[in-house]
């Protein structure tokens, strides 16, 4: 059986420029603190996918610090600053913030001290972007990176984090970005790299398929790769509620990333969806996968004010850049088959 | 010209068997946290990885907590202890331990409370070999590891880490081992990856590559491939003596891993070494890489009691599993010319 993956949020498969990336800088035998002809050519290889990466976020006013990924660049960026955040954030950032701000119900978050606080660009679940204020102290643009325009030398944003293998770069390897020469105290020690800001040989395999894939995946935003990603969203959506009936798709009236849909489906667990849905062959998810394996309510519906037995019945299709409209109209089709028997079963 | 690279302590090329498998690893396009098929595939891709890596170091009755790499797993495992040991550390290791265990002038640390003290088993720049004692808290095995026979289930060491460069697997990934069960206190948090212990979507081409080249540098370890470097390393050491006469070879007297060679040059400064060296061809080193920016004496020669001048006259020739007769031999008989040529100057 075909398997068709709609769940591009979780993780979404390496890009050919990422492999390529990838498979020459194998050859790279290099450390890049080593001061001889291999170490430099490892050094250089770093600093170009630095400049690529840099290009693709717009900050060339800015310092990029390579980190093992958004887990560590939240931590890095946040720890011990007392910032303020919302509960749609992922956990990640929420370890480290006091959860003060109001979400709204549209899902847009309040925030009265730009900078104090922390916000993210878009959410994981649902894709509802916020617009970030102007001196905003932090933002986690994780999700959002590649798919949405966004220039980190325009946001005024003080400091913005992302992670390779959302946008088709390999796992375990990411980038924080910070104002020029900003006195940032590292967590990792013990060594001198990334100018003193994180400590430990560098991922170099890992970066420089991050590089090539911030570079391809900007390139499918110039080219509205992703305006067609939308318009097949839309139409899964549309499917489904025509068949259905009865999904509330959260933060359709809002502005949504183009290739994420998350809809609540009243009296039918999300784990169940995800379950019948991977048995049809379809990969989807019930909430952020760094939080899957537990079967609780969304936290992040929750925060927007749905009760906890329909936060419950939550899932997340998400789009990726390879997805066809055969693909979407499967998935369409084969989910309101399960609700149906769902639904008759329960009569 | 062709280079010889003999500095395998600071990084070792990637083996062919470490390659295949990232390649391999770059088609599981799922994320281990997600419940469906693909996610499932990758979650039982790492758990592989572990098994393989867990049965390299002999750790079948500890837990394996995969991280970014050795400095990574040093602060895991030392942070907030008050742990003891020595200025021969990695400063990696150094920047969370009180340095107060004496170094012997053979090298010898001398533990008086292995419950509280860390000690590594083999030093990167010297080579030289620790006898870990009964009940030893933490150990940095990053550099034996595949050099030389280990099992944790023998070592009667609470915690050991590795690095997986060192051995031919990639950069920036790495493992720490420790007791089964134990309760370590994660210090990336925000994800239930590494039940909790590590959080942070998994690098799983990297670890994919750590495990192969993990299982086949046990193989030749056990194949006594390791034996003939260790004859080479000799053989070069010999015929450096013969031809230059002045060369302290450090710890030449002591147990020393099988492919290092440090040696003191007075007179001679270790950077003026790497950089002739290199214009000849040969990538050597003056100290670790991590700190071989900076132009300082080893801190571990001075620990040994070599005076600030010598000290700042070493350099570190490491042979790799790769390494041949004809690139020892040409390396001590350019790095004999030059030294000629340096005394002809002077004089």
């Amino acid at each position: 059986m075909k398997r068709v993956y709609l769940d591009h949020n979780a993780t979404t498969p390496l890009r050919a420029e990422a492999r390529d990336a990838m498979v020459a800088a194998m050859d790279v035998a290099g450390n890049p603190s080593s001061v001889h002809s291999e170490g430099r050519a490892a050094k250089s290889l770093m600093e170009k996918a630095r400049r690529q990466v840099s290009e693709a976020l717009g900050a060339g006013n800015a310092d990029i610090v390579f980190v093992s990924g958004s887990t560590e660049a939240a931590a890095l960026a946040c720890a011990g600053r007392g910032l303020q955040g919302s509960e749609i954030e992922h956990e990640a950032v929420l370890s480290w913030v006091e959860p003060s701000l109001d979400v709204h119900g549209d899902g847009a978050v309040a925030v009265s001290d730009p900078a104090g606080s922390t916000l993210q660009l878009a959410n994981s679940e649902t894709g509802i972007i916020q617009d970030l204020p102007e001196g905003l102290a932090v933002s986690d643009i994780t999700q959002a990176f590649g798919k949405i325009p966004f220039s980190y030398a325009w946001a005024g944003v003080g400091m913005v984090f992302v992670s390779a293998h959302k946008l088709g770069g390999p796992k375990g390897v990411g980038a924080l970005v910070i104002p020029q020469g900003y006195d940032l105290s590292a967590q990792l020690v013990g060594g001198g790299q990334e100018m003193g800001r994180r400590a430990g040989t560098e991922n170099i395999i890992g970066i420089a398929g991050f590089a090539a894939a911030a570079e391809a995946a900007q390139k499918d935003l110039a080219d509205g790769r992703w305006d067609e990603i939308a318009r097949l969203r839309d139409l899964m959506e549309e499917r489904i509620a025509d068949g259905a009936g009865v999904p509330i798709f959260v933060g359709k009236a809002a502005k949504r990333l183009p290739n994420t849909s998350c809809y609540v489906t009243p009296g039918w667990k999300g784990e169940t969806q995800v379950m019948n849905m991977d048995l049809s062959g379809f990969a989807i998810s019930a909430g952020s996968a760094c939080s899957s394996g537990k079967v609780k309510a969304s936290k992040v519906l929750r925060a927007m004010g749905f009760d906890e037995a329909d936060a419950a019945c939550a899932t997340r299709v998400s789009l990726g850049i390879e997805t066809t409209e055969a693909d979407v109209l499967a998935f369409a089709d084969a989910w309101v088959d399960r609700y149906k028997k769902m639904r008759a079963k329960a009569a």
